[in-house]
């Protein structure tokens, strides 16, 4: 038991690695994710992948730990999704249906849980047990780690942390149907609607006029000193810094992991994220590390290898 | 091993119940808690108490799986506390100290989270797995259990749903010293404090105005029909509902369990708080239970027999 695999499903590709189980990835690849057909294609596929690296690094079962993996969508406890918005499956059991071709070990979880996880094994959470990771993306996904097992929830929808409400005074609508989601503030077309709206209400002058507008150029132009930028991720950084001060109350992580592609600017973002949660923390969750993700798109495939083990 | 101990210490009584580790219920007693000389009494008194009642059962500790102990503190996983309000305790191995001095197995956990505990194991969340429980007495206590297991955290303060933010423009502080805690809306201390405002904001008629203000008295009127009272108990419902929304929307229980003194006042107050729950719920939690505590003082001896299983 040497090696394990970790498999994160996406809507358009599987991404896969091969880790040593004290947690190095030896190698990693990826193959088209097939949804025609209510994506009858996709786990004999990803069957098929496993076995052709298998025979070609000549690894036999007795060497591999089992095979996690990663799916878009709410998963329970026993491996099983509802439905899913990307792959074309309705009902499925995902694990048991994965045992059955491979015959190996199999654990499934949700996407957004396994990139928690995996930052918590390899990345910027390593060493620490209790950890919320929010992903910044074109919406805001979460995954909250316990004790080193990932809150699966009653309805595999643990850590839905882009929907809970931040603003009761909010008009418009999230996609979800609530009005005054994180989402709706924290993502990347958030921080662009913060950005349109604050541009609107008055003439300041400001470079993000002569734009298009996107999260990066708001960004972008903050680092330029653009005062209006600064506004605006002022904003994004208090509704998400207070958001985070109220979930450390609730599961009092070590370390708050912040990725997705809005991360990607980098320390200036956590500055004011910092700011406002430290504003709002209680006392027992001052010292509450907030830090950027370090395995981008690796975080998947790492979180889910850890969970077969 | 058939039998085994829950312990509760409080600030003023130790309550202690013998339990068949099926989950009867066979005896509980109480003993004072000698907090003088930092409490330096407390443990010892507590082992003299079980050793009488095990002499008197005539039990052999062969039989007996442990002893759970709750704690009015933040309790570590390794079960040490680092300060206590109520117990004259400073830094202190509650587990260690406690299994020197008895001999047998010993879990400690903070005394909210074994009331939620207690309550998924024998009472308004019997067979649950994920489970919220709040707490509406002097302040509002948390317990959060994920799949079967109390969120403790990093620094034993997991659960702390009474200083969770939800009001940004409260002008008033907390105990803890932040502003807008739900614990200032939802505690028996807070209904009071809504009521004096809404008296003060206007002369509306009400029979409260005849009355010593308690959260008590706003349910008595609330359900002889005042209609100032009902604005109240509608303010109050509609911060816990929303604060309980976004709750489950991060660890997604099954049912949530609402005790402490305040929930005295029956059904009346759980539809308050359902509305709003309903409100604000993200789609996969609308399915969530919101139900009365059925073990009163008794949930936590039985959490904490609960924890050592």
């Amino acid at each position: 038991m040497e090696y394990c695999f970790g498999v994160d499903i996406g809507g358009t590709t599987v991404k896969m690695g091969l880790f040593m189980i004290e947690g190095k990835l030896l190698e990693k690849w990826e193959i088209k994710t097939r949804t025609e057909q209510e994506g009858e294609a996709i786990l004999p596929d990803v069957a098929d992948s496993l076995n052709q690296k298998m025979e070609e690094k000549k690894l036999g079962k007795e060497q591999v730990s089992g095979i996690g993996i990663g799916i878009p969508a709410p998963v329970n406890a026993e491996g099983i999704v509802q439905n899913t918005a990307n792959l074309g499956w309705g009902y499925k059991e995902v694990r048991k249906e994965m045992e059955d071709l491979t015959q190996m070990k199999v654990a499934v979880g949700n996407d957004a849980n396994m990139a928690a996880l995996g930052e918590m094994w390899l990345g910027a959470g390593k060493g620490e047990k209790n950890l919320i990771m929010v992903t910044l993306g074109t919406g805001v996904g979460g995954g909250v780690i316990v004790n080193g097992q990932p809150v699966v929830g009653a309805h595999g929808a643990g850590g839905e942390i882009g929907h809970i409400c931040v603003n009761y005074e909010e008009e418009d609508h999230c996609g979800c149907g609530n009005r005054g989601c994180l989402e709706q503030y924290a993502s990347a077309t958030g921080i662009t609607r913060l950005a349109g709206k604050r541009l609107k209400a008055d003439d300041a002058p400001s470079s993000l006029r002569d734009r298009k507008l996107s999260a990066k150029a708001v960004f972008d132009e903050l680092k330029k000193g653009d005062k209006i930028a600064e506004e605006i991720v002022e904003e994004f950084g208090t509704y998400l810094g207070h958001a985070l001060a109220n979930l450390a109350a609730i599961t009092d992580p070590s370390v708050i992991v912040i990725g997705g592609g809005v991360s990607k600017a980098g320390d200036i973002l956590l500055k004011y994220v910092e700011k406002a949660f430290k504003e709002r923390a209680f006392f027992a969750n001052e010292d509450t590390r907030l830090v950027l993700a370090m395995l981008g798109n690796d975080a998947g495939i790492c979180g889910a290898a850890k969970l077969i083990l």
